[in-house]
C-alpha cells in the first residue's frame, strides 16, 4: 500500500482554468493551486504547460521541506483526452513527476463525485456530457462538442434564443418576450447587431445567456419554458442511459445545474445526489488508486 | 444615358469565389474571370485584393487597346457587406475605378434574377437568405451565418445530421439508416472518429452531406425526409414573407434549389421561375443604374 510519505498530486484540467490538489498518504489537504486553460485537444503545449504550472504553484505553497514534483505520484484527469489521438499525443510527454497517469475530466469528476466507488455523473455547464462507472467500465457519453453536441447546455440554450430572436427579426415567427429580453440583455437594436455579436463568439458567450432563460422559464414565459424543458428532455436521456445497468448513483455538477434540476424526470429529481467530493479530489484518489494498482503488480 | 464608349464590370463576391464580367454599354460581353474568396466582413483587405484581381484579369482577357481599371464602371456585390460597420470600412477603401459602387452579394443576385426589375430570391445553398425588392425597397432576411442562422441551408441539413448520428452512436435514440450511411460515407467507424471529423471543419463540409440526405429522402428514409422537410418548412416561411406585398416573381438560386424544389409548398412551387441571369450580369445592371443615376443627378 502507499507509504506514508507518499504525496498524491490531482489535476483537474478543463477549457477555463486548471485545479491542482496536493494531499498527503493520509488525506490531509498540504495545498491548492490554479493555471489556466488545460484542454489537451484544443492546445496540447499550453495543457502541459498549464498541469506544471498548477502542479509547481502546489508544490509551492505546500510548506513542504525540500519538495519537487519528482516525489510526486499525479493522477491528471483533462478536458479533450477522450481523443484517441490527443491521449497518446499527450502519453508522449515527458512530465517530472515520480509517476503519473492521464484520464478524462468526465472520469475523476465521477470519481470524486461518488468517492472512487461505482456511480454516474452528468455535467451540465456551458457544454453537456455524462459518464458511469460499473465494475470498472465506463460509458461516455456527449460532449461533441458546441457546433453538433452539448445540447441541454448553457451554450445550447443561448445559441437556440439567439437563433430565435433572429428568426423574430426577420419577421419568420411571432415577437416574443424572450427576444425582446435577451435584445434588452445584449444591447441590440437588430439583426446585424445580434449578427454581430455572434461572428467570433465563443461557447462561453453563449452560455452566458443562460441564466435569462431560467429566469423567464420560472415566471412561465412560454419561449423560454418550452428552451428549458427541450434542454431537461436531453439530459433525462442521458441520464436514464447511463443509469441503464448501473449503480443507480448519479449526480449532476456543472454550472446550469441548480436551475435546471426541478425541470428534470421526476424519477431523477428523487435519486440526484450532491456530488460527495470535487473534480480534483477524484484526481487525487485516481492517482492513489493507479500508485496502489502499480504497487502490487 | 450612358456612352457607347462606357465600359460596365460587375463583381460578384462570395465566400469562396469573386466573379467579375465586363460588359460594353450595349450589352455586349467583353470578358470574364475569376479570383479568390472575398467575403468583406470575413477579411476585408482580401476582399478588396480578390476584387481587384478579378477585375484586372478581366480587363486583361477583355482585348479592348488601351483599357484599364481607370475606364470602367463597377457595379461591385459582396458578402458580408450587409453589417453596417463592414460597409462603411469598404467604402474607405480607394479603388481604382471610373466609378463604384458596392452593395450586397444577395441585392446583385435578385436584380439578375429578374434583370433588374422588382422580384425576390431566396439562396439556399452552403447558407440560407433572401432578399424582395419592391418600389425601391429591399427586405433581406436570414442570411445569419452557420452557427445561429442558415437554418434550411445545406450545411444546416449536415449538421443535424451529424448531430442525431451522434445521438445515435451515444444510445441516446435509435440507430437509422441516415446514421449508418453517414457514417460510411464519412469513413468514421464511432463518434470519436465523428467528432475529429467536426473539430475544425468549416460549413462548406457540412454541406457537402447535403446530397446523401437529399438522396435517401428520395428513397423514403424517414430520418432523411423529416430533415428535409424541416428545411423546406423554414425555406417556405423565407418565401412567404418575401412575397407578402411583392410583385409575385420568385427565383431560387444555391446549390441545393434542385433537390429542394419538389419539397416546398405547391403554391411556391408554382410560381418559382428560373433566374433570368447570373448575379454577376445583376452587378453590371447595378453599375449602369448607378451610372446613370450619377448622369442624371
Amino acid at each position: 500500500m502507499t507509504n506514508s510519505t507518499d504525496i498524491f498530486l490531482g489535476i483537474d484540467g478543463g477549457g477555463t482554468k486548471c485545479k491542482a490538489r496536493l494531499e498527503d498518504a493520509q488525506g490531509k489537504l498540504l495545498s491548492e493551486a490554479m493555471a489556466g486553460p488545460a484542454n489537451a485537444y484544443r492546445n496540447l503545449p499550453g495543457s502541459v504547460a498549464a498541469v506544471l504550472e498548477a502542479s509547481q504553484k502546489a508544490v509551492a505553497k505546500a510548506n513542504v521541506q525540500g519538495l519537487d514534483l519528482s516525489q510526486v505520484h499525479a493522477g491528471i484527469g483533462l478536458a479533450g483526452i477522450n481523443i484517441p489521438q490527443v491521449k497518446q499525443a499527450f502519453l508522449k510527454q515527458s512530465l517530472p513527476f515520480a509517476s503519473w497517469h492521464v484520464t478524462t475530466d468526465l472520469h475523476i469528476a465521477c470519481l470524486g463525485a461518488h468517492l472512487g466507488q461505482d456511480g454516474a455523473i452528468v455535467i451540465v455547464g456551458t457544454g453537456s456530457s455524462g459518464i458511469a462507472i460499473h465494475n470498472a467500465q465506463h460509458l461516455e457519453i456527449g460532449g461533441h462538442g458546441f457546433i453538433v453536441g452539448d445540447k441541454g447546455s448553457g451554450a445550447w440554450l443561448g445559441k437556440k434564443a439567439i437563433s430565435q430572436c433572429l428568426e423574430s427579426l426577420d419577421g419568420l415567427s411571432p415577437h416574443n418576450l424572450l427576444s425582446q429580453q435577451l435584445m434588452h440583455k445584449l444591447n441590440c437594436h437588430n439583426a446585424y447587431d445580434v449578427v454581430s455579436l455572434t461572428l467570433e463568439a465563443k461557447p462561453a458567450f453563449y452560455a452566458s445567456i443562460a441564466p435569462l432563460i431560467f429566469e423567464l422559464a420560472e415566471s412561465q414565459q412560454q419561449d423560454a419554458l418550452l428552451l428549458v424543458k427541450q434542454a431537461a428532455d436531453y439530459i433525462n436521456k442521458i441520464c436514464f442511459r447511463l443509469l441503464k445497468g448501473n449503480s443507480g448513483s448519479l449526480s449532476l455538477i456543472g454550472g446550469i445545474t441548480q436551475p435546471l434540476l426541478g425541470y428534470l424526470h421526476s424519477e431523477l429529481q428523487a435519486i440526484i445526489q450532491p456530488a460527495k467530493a470535487t473534480p480534483e479530489q477524484g484526481a487525487v484518489l485516481y492517482a492513489k488508486s493507479k500508485f496502489t494498482q502499480n504497487i502490487r503488480g
